[in-house]
């Protein structure tokens, strides 16, 4: 069983933005919290037969390959330097709304298809298994006819996966960069899988607890859950809008191929979602269950004052009236007047306990 | 009248998945519970005249029937041998991410046409009848132009009035492959109407139970059975537009007759899902009327308690008075004044006695 | 005002099929609950000038009319004998599936459009006015080019009007089977509005005796009209649909005119969703109330227990002080003692007195 | 701030019907309240140059206009004789089934299109000011190529200001009868608005109360806002589509500058919808807002009667103690046993007090 | 933490109108409140290469700019006067609709598109720091081939960014009226944004301090921001519609550029809309902590009083035992009577306390 542990929420539900109101689009403003991580560029550019890996030190060095049989993919951690955005993103021929897009970390996941690439936001999710807190990270991908920008904000991803089978040579190398923004993608969606698993078990402990023993801190862990649901749901319901357009999209940029994959994906999307509306079911659930056990709880408490103050109350009394001072109380004098007094003590209790025991209340 | 039971939940809500994020699509990689039961393949191969029963020892065994008026149906128990799948799989010509997706039981209904087969998704329910319990297996069908694969988890189906008529050598042995998969699909569906009638029956039970004489217990089984709901209904909400868009499927692997027979299952399964959703409604209502009954008895238990504590209180004052050490108390000294003073407390709870029940007490 | 009265449920949330799981469709089980009627075949066979009312024995006597200008229609009480079904069915051509269909008496209200008739599903009302309780018959109508088949289960219907217009030989008598489906249909929807009223007024009389004088029975009857409306929707919303695509139908058998007249129909289908709709509103309003006013009354309950309590704890501690046998007390000798002390306790319990009305606790 | 005024509903959830079940189609019967006033016939007759005004005491007097510039709008307040409304309705060839609804006041809100004219429903709002209740009426247009029907049940209407306007010969007399049928619509729409603001306003006032000082009442008023909206909304809600339909019409009756107008009242009817959904909202927060300050009296009044008890029960005690009758009790007979037994109450009193201070109880 | 304040709602849920019902369409009467502000109006005229700015005193002054490649901007705030509105209309060929639709500051945002120009009305926000409370202000837009009207009711806008970019002669000036247009839009948009965090930095104030140490006050801060919520959804949900009609808008005004710009808004918008759900959600589950909190409490309330009771009670009953004055009670003259009595009580209230710890009441 969990151990009871301190609420707190690290996502702030409505993120600041940096973006004067009124400024131009395209204006560059980084829009997130992580303020001094330098940027930090890989390069994997591949073909069928061979991969290189580059740790790229200058922005200069970012360009849609040459070898026209090359597929590059530019891993880029980091969007503090809105200079070095610019470059790139000029390099690499981009609008100026996606470069401002790829600087604010706080998109909705979307979709944009432009002529000679297709913009796609995606939330990464990392999950932090003491706090049970979700955090939620930013994937900007451009995807060209012969290359893979990723953007993100802080370094760690969950793409060593496609690393290595990138590495170890496998289908992947032979298909190109539309099938590298699959894999990318595909790594994604698969670790919402794994967090909604270890959400959905911390879920069904604190079932479990308030089922067994519910604590004080029960509600305040079902209100984080609830929340970060919240979160969860903002972040991947866009997606399935996303991934559906994408696999209807007549661009040129993917092939039939890719589009199986792609509604494979959103096929999964589809199931995530539905997950989360089954744990935010279950969690309602819990609350009612939680404010029930509560109201029943009081229920007993009451049960044991009136119980106790039904009793004693005719018997102080009974006692209070032979403790009076009335010089003429005749049974104060008799022999068994004290013996008396307490069986017709005892004998009212009795009753009492009897009546109580009909009305079921014990 | 239902025996209380013990509350068990014994579906997991989110399933523990084996892939690590990242792993290449069409990696087989088993995604469920049961590790250690053997493969069991059973093959049923019929035409309108006659009808062969086989039980297979080796993978290599399945493959597509050579004469070509020969329907084969292979019942493939047990999925803890992706080797053996995949085999199965290469065979039949499946594609890598059919075989993943028949390994992982954790799906949603659904539906892919390929060019030459169908690949269906569906759940197969079983009701435990002690825990009030819904255990859920997942069924892939693969439908081809002369042959029916069916691979579920552990052994044990609702298939056997399929075998039955099989057997019997009635229509179904004159219609083909699509019409065995209907006739599946239908044993399914109608299986879930047992469930259905036996999950009603229970919540009856319950209702009734609940305006009779609730209990402690009674809250969490109204819990038990409202997650209960969440997990049917995530099981079989998907079903609707699987048979939705079976139906109207352009494929050539299904005739017309069938989509007609499929329109009734269609039928069938929207009106499985408006019983759900009554249910849950029902239950729902249920959970309202436990908060409003337990407020009511706590209504009650006050009453009795401000009742006691109103006439009681007033009484031992006035004992208390008369026990009093004054020396100057002439009361005390009266020859009535004993019975006098009884005779002002029976004055005093009478008309408090009188009061509450001009106020509805009792 | 409406009397109390026991809370009964005459209709069972799920019905219980006698179908095995993987019968062949077509297989012809009588699912419903009377099991002991005989059938009951009524013929009215009509042209514009004349009229015959026939009572049937035998199914054989049941085939379409022959003279080309008399529209027949069958009115068929009884379902509990399979075969007789089977003959009927055979003799009017109806499919296997419709044959499965009129036996099972728990549909959804539905419409199938075949080549040479129409088969309706749709739901039969009854009131019981004592238990304000909803019964459910199905009404399964198959209309041909110049015949009306009518299937129920048990005797009693809401045709009469229908009956008495035939024969009082009105335009009905002119206008063929199709507009004798449509008055069929008319009768029944009809009947909703009837039923709705009752309902509505036996709710508005609930609502009164809430806001006058709630007892505990009250959020018993709230729950039976609620369960009520569940029930009622469940019958009643998919004929929406039903009339949408029957008025929209392009089959020959419904003239242009017909369909004009589905359309008030739908209208009227539409409004009593409404109504429903309106009607679990209010009764939700209603729960709400009761909850709140228990919630009010037992803050009463309270209040009068705690200026019961706050008022007699401190006098009896006072008179418990003066009561108490330590030698050296000098206010026992005063001469004025005694008094004082009870000017003391009435100057205590004035005070608080003030103190509570000052709160407005009364 | 509102005075406290009894919860009273006028209107009926579910109007009385009349019509017999299985009656025919265009059976005239009236359907509605008022049974005893007189049919009243205004017509005014104008075309750009003059206008003229009659009160037609006859239904014969009633028929489309004869010179053809010349728009005739007949205002008929009273439905209870069906053969008057007949008699009108033959003049104007309005189809039986219309003629029905005319007479039949418990209408959806709907719009027909036929050949010769189109035929609305809408309903008229009247607000009763110290009810704090709504009066819906039902008003039947036709509108025909050069004339409009209106037909209403009481008299009394808003249409006051389109007679001015017609009066004062303006835009309106120039636009013929489609304009006239807007300029009706318009009238009701508007009147929507000014009872909302009325209701917006009384709910406010209940609002500020609820926050100021809750009263036994104020839930009773909650429950009859709530069902005053859900009235309101069955009544406004189908407009909606109406007015869609009739500004998307094809018909030759509306021209293209009406339905400019048209949309207009769209938009208006969808605020009106947008408003309507806010109050409900605001109600619903308001009954939580109830609730809850009830839940905190009640925690309140058990805080005072704790800490009363709490304080108090242990003095008696300690004084109950000092009252036993032992004979050898040393503490009574010492000098200073009084004051000591004083100075212990007092600081068990003042510790219990510090306690409750300490736990934030006031 | 923010400091509680005063609930106040400075924005009426219903605006007064002053339209007299059935008043002709186009009749200009000023819905709204403040009734004494002049009217001013801003013109700023640009090309590419020029800008001049002027103040103008007489409507007489507006109308489209003279030559071809100059955009004029006209900002006019105050809308009291309606002669001046009806001049500027009319100079800029505005249909009355329009007109009577600028003076009506309660609209709901809305597009409209005319030949020669598109009429956008949107609501503009202000948030004021102290009272947590937004103020809407109404904003029209009217969008031609060479010009921009602005119309706005009391002076103050968040514009200011759009100035200075039109002053520093940015692209914005080279890219004519739509790009004006859009970039209005985009101010008002982003200062949604930045009043949504103030809302959602208040709101996690509100969480934090409930999860703290929640006070009376709490629960009528959560409903005022339920109320904000309310009426943020109803000025903003609308635009969704707006915006999207309006990028997919096929008149000649707009530019196809301008369409990609607005779907950037449409998406910042839709942004919006889901935050304003996360935070409803968000504030709908503080309404259920508190309320469970506010039990959880009662409950620790009502378990102290029971203790003391308990305890107490059967103490306190001993004591009045002792305290009874009959001759002949054996107990009073054991030497160790006193110390005997006083240990039973002791037994008894260790026992008590016992068993409450045994049920973890503390």
């Amino acid at each position: 069983m969990a151990k009871p542990h301190r609420v707190h929420h690290s996502a702030k539900l409505i993120k600041k933005r940096g973006k004067k109101v009124g400024a131009a689009p395209g204006t560059l403003i980084h829009v997130g919290e992580t303020k001094n991580t330098d940027i930090n560029i890989r390069l994997i550019a591949y073909n069928e037969s061979s991969l290189k890996e580059f740790q790229l030190s200058d922005p200069a060095q970012c360009h849609p390959p040459e070898a026209s049989d090359i597929t590059s993919w530019f891993n880029i951690d980091g969007l503090n330097n809105p200079d070095i955005i610019r470059e790139i993103g000029d390099r690499f021929e981009l609008h100026p709304l996606i470069q401002e897009d790829i600087l604010n970390t706080d998109h909705r996941p979307k979709i944009e298809v432009h002529d000679k690439h297709l913009y796609i936001v995606i939330k990464m999710l990392q999950f932090n298994d003491q706090a049970h807190d979700i955090e939620f990270e930013q994937i900007s991908l451009v995807v060209g006819d012969d290359y893979v920008l990723s953007f993100q904000e802080k370094p760690g991803d969950v793409f060593d996966g496609v690393r290595e089978r990138l590495r170890s040579g496998r289908r992947i190398r032979r298909l190109g960069p539309d099938y590298l923004a699959y894999a990318l993608i595909d790594a994604l969606v698969d670790n919402y899988f794994l967090i909604l698993e270890k959400l959905g078990d911390a879920i069904e402990d604190l079932e479990f607890e308030l089922l067994d023993k519910p604590s004080k801190d029960t509600v305040n862990r079902i209100h984080h859950f609830k929340r970060e649901m919240l979160l969860l749901r903002k972040a991947i319901w866009p997606l399935r809008e996303v991934l559906s357009s994408l696999s209807r999209d007549e661009s040129v940029i993917l092939s039939d191929e890719i589009r199986m994959f792609l509604r494979d994906v959103y096929d999964h999307t589809i199931h995530i979602i539905d997950n989360i509306e089954t744990l935010r079911d279950l969690l309602a659930g819990l609350l009612d269950l939680y404010v029930s056990s509560v109201s029943q709880r009081m229920n007993e408490v009451m049960k044991v004052l009136t119980m106790f103050a039904s009793i004693f109350m005719p018997l102080t009394f009974i006692a209070g009236i032979y403790g009076m001072n009335f010089e003429n109380m005749p049974e104060l004098q008799w022999q068994w007047g004290y013996p008396a007094a307490l069986f017709f003590m005892a004998l009212c209790s009795g009753g009492l306990l009897l009546y109580f025991k009909w009305r079921r209340w014990w």
